[in-house]
C-alpha cells in the first residue's frame, strides 16, 4: 500500500481542495482505510458490464463492510463508445438513480470510463464529487491522473471535455491480473513515455523485465504503478491546465492520436497508436537535429521489445495534415511538439504540422 | 453607457482572472471602447438564424470597424433545442471553423444561445474565451450573468453543465426593441423577482411604469437592465457556486421549473412559468407562516399586473412532487425553497416536496 499526493503548486494552500491522494494498493484489505476515509454513505458506480463482472464484487464487498449503500449503473465501454450518446445515456442513469449535488460517483473502469464518467460526473448538476477507480494499466499509470476529462468528436479524439480534479484516486494493482495481454501491453507505451520524458530508470526496468511484467509479477506492477504514477502527479501538480510542462506528457501521442483518427479508432488501441507516434517523434528528433541517431534508436528499439508496433500505416501527406491539424494544443496552426532530446529528456517546440509530415514520410 | 464589475469575493485578488465588466450600452457607439478592451484579433460567433436577423449586422459593423476577423455559426434557437443534440451540432461547427483554445466566442442571442453556446465554450477543447452578449431581456438581466452553463435533459431543465465566468459580458438595450412583447414580459418575470428578493423600488417601478416598458422606452429598460445586473453582479459575485446566498435567485423557479416540466417546455415561456411560481411561492410563504397575507397578494398582484399568467396548471399531486423531486438544489430530498418575507426579503428553508405539494393544493 502506498499513498501519493497530487499538490497542484498554484493553487493557494490554504484552498481545501488543492490536492488528492493517489492510493496504490496491493491486497484485498488495503481498500478499507482509504474508502472509509472518503467519509460517505452513499455512493453511485458508474462502470461497465465486462468490467463489472471482474472488478465488481471486491470493490462492493468492502463498500459493503463500511456500510456504504451503493448502486452500480452500466455504459458502454471502449473508444467507439466515447461519445454525446454514451454521456446522454449515462446523465438519465445518474438521474434516475436519484442522484444529488453530494452524491459521490465511483468510476470503476479504463481510461474510458474514466474520462467519460469523470465528464458526466463534473457537469451532471454542474458538478458532483468523483472517485477515479482505474481497472487497466493505461487508467493506473495514466488516465486516472490529472483531472482530464472528456469524450471524442467525430473530429477527433477528447475535442471535448473539462479539468475536473476527482477527490481520489485509487489504483489496485491486482485488478490488472484480469486484463488482457494486448491490454497490458497498451498500456506499457504509456510508461515507457515516462521513461522517455523523465525516468531512465524506468525505461531500463521496461525492457529487462518485460517478461515478469506480461506474467503479472505483482511486485513489478506495483512498482511500475507506483513510478509512473509519481511521475504524473508531479507534473500535473506543478502544470494542472497544461500551459506548459504538462505538454511533455504528449510525447508520442501528436502522431498518436492522428494515427488512432485516420484508422476511426478500430485498429490499434490507444498505447499502440502511441508506440508508432513515439517511434516517429523519436525518428523527427533525430532527423530535426534533437537528439542523437542512437537515442532515437533506442527508443525505437524499446517500443518494439514491449511487443508495441513501431511501423506507421499509410495514408498521403494531405491525410495526415489533416488529421494533425486538429489537434486541441495547436496555435496559430502550429502544434506544440514534443522532442526526445535523449532517453529522460524531452522539450516542446511550435511546429507547422505540414512540416512535421514532410520531414515524417521523406 | 454603463459598466458594472461582477467581482469574486472569495477568489484571491491577486488572481487575475477573479472577476469581469457587464457593459450596458445605450447606442451603437458604445461598442467600440469595451470591443476593443477585449482585445482579440479574431473570434467565432455563435447565434441564431433569427437572432442574426436583428442584432448580427450591428455587432459585425462594430468588429470590422475594429478590424477583428470574425466567422458567425448558426444554432437552433428555443428551450427545446437546449440539449446534447445541439451541443454535439455546435462542438462539431466550432472545429469544422478551426477553433483554437485561443479563439474566443462570441454568444449571440438569449437564454439559450447563451447557456447551452457557453457549455460548448467552456468545454470544447477543455475550454476556449467567451463573451456573453444578451439579445433578450431575460438574458440581459439574468441568464447573461454569473456563469450558470448547461444544457436540459429529458429528466428536467438545466439538469447538466458547468460553472465557467465569461471574459466580458455585452448587453445592447436597443436590441431589445426588436422583441415580440410576450419575450418582454417574459423577462420582466426575473426582474420583478430581483424587486421581490432585495430592491422594493424595482418592484414598484415595475408596477408604476409598465405601459412605458411594453412601448420599449429606451431610459426605462436601460434602467431595469442596469438595476437587475447590479443585484445580480451582486448576489454571485458574494456566492458564485451557489452555497447559499445565490439560491435566492431561485424565487419562484421551484416551481416554476415543475410547470416548465410537467407542460414539456411547450406551453409557457420560462418566465411565464417563474410568474405562476412565484405566485404560488408567495401563498405558501403566506400559508407556512413567513410574510402577511398582505405581502403575498401583492406579489400576486405584482405578477398579473405584468400581465404574467398567475393560475397554475393542473396536475395530480403525484404529477407535481415528482417534477419537483428532480430539482438539482436538492439534498437528502429535501428542497432549499425560498420564501418571501415581504416585499424585498426573502428566506430559504429546507423543506420535503411532499408537504410543499400538500400546502399548495389544500
Amino acid at each position: 500500500m502506498k499513498t501519493i499526493h497530487v499538490t497542484f503548486s498554484k493553487r493557494s494552500p490554504k484552498k481545501a481542495k488543492s490536492g488528492y491522494p493517489i492510493h496504490i494498493s496491493g491486497q484485498e484489505r488495503d481498500w478499507l482505510r482509504p474508502l472509509k476515509s472518503l467519509g460517505i454513505g452513499r455512493c453511485l458506480i458508474l462502470t461497465s458490464p465486462r468490467v463489472a463482472r471482474y472488478c465488481l464484487p471486491e470493490l462492493r464487498r468492502n463498500l459493503a463492510k463500511l456500510k456504504i449503500r451503493n448502486q452500480a449503473l452500466m455504459i458502454s465501454d471502449g473508444e467507439r463508445f466515447k461519445n454525446l450518446v454514451t454521456v446522454g445515456k449515462a446523465y438519465s442513469a445518474l438521474v434516475q438513480a436519484g442522484i444529488e449535488r453530494s452524491t459521490p460517483v465511483l468510476l470503476l473502469g479504463g481510461g474510458v470510463i474514466g474520462d467519460l464518467g469523470g465528464f458526466v460526473a463534473a457537469t451532471i448538476l454542474r458538478g458532483v464529487p468523483f472517485v477515479q477507480i482505474g481497472t487497466t494499466l493505461v487508467a493506473q499509470v495514466d488516465s486516472s491522473i490529472g483531472g482530464k476529462l472528456g469524450i471524442d468528436l467525430p473530429e477527433g479524439k477528447n475535442l471535448a471535455g473539462v479539468f475536473g480534479q476527482p477527490r481520489a484516486v485509487f489504483s489496485h494493482v491486482p485488478y490488472l491480473k484480469t486484463l488482457p495481454e494486448r491490454e497490458v501491453i497498451g498500456g506499457l507505451a504509456e510508461v515507457l513515455k515516462y521513461g522517455i520524458i523523465g525516468d531512465p530508470s524506468l525505461f531500463q526496468l521496461l525492457r529487462k523485465e518485460r517478461e515478469k511484467i506480461l506474467k503479472r509479477d505483482t511486485k513489478l506492477l506495483f512498482e511500475i504503478v507506483r513510478c509512473s504514477s509519481a511521475m504524473k502527479a508531479s507534473v500535473v501538480g506543478q502544470d494542472e491546465k497544461e500551459s506548459s510542462l504538462r505538454m511533455t506528457l504528449n510525447f508520442g501521442h501528436t502522431f498518436g492520436h492522428a494515427i488512432e483518427r485516420l484508422t476511426h479508432y478500430r485498429k490499434y488501441l490507444h498505447g499502440e497508436a502511441v508506440g508508432i507516434g513515439m517511434t516517429i517523434a523519436a525518428r523527427l528528433s533525430h532527423e530535426m537535429g534533437f537528439c542523437s541517431k542512437k537515442d532515437a534508436e533506442e527508443i525505437e528499439t524499446g517500443v518494439r521489445a514491449l511487443g508495441l508496433p513501431t511501423k506507421p500505416p499509410s495514408f498521403a501527406p494531405s491525410e495526415w495534415t489533416r488529421a494533425l491539424e486538429v489537434d486541441k494544443k495547436s496555435r496559430d496552426g502550429m502544434i506544440h511538439f514534443v522532442f526526445a532530446k535523449g532517453i529522460g529528456q524531452v522539450t516542446i517546440v511550435p511546429t507547422r504540422p505540414a512540416t512535421l509530415v514532410k520531414e515524417f514520410l521523406k
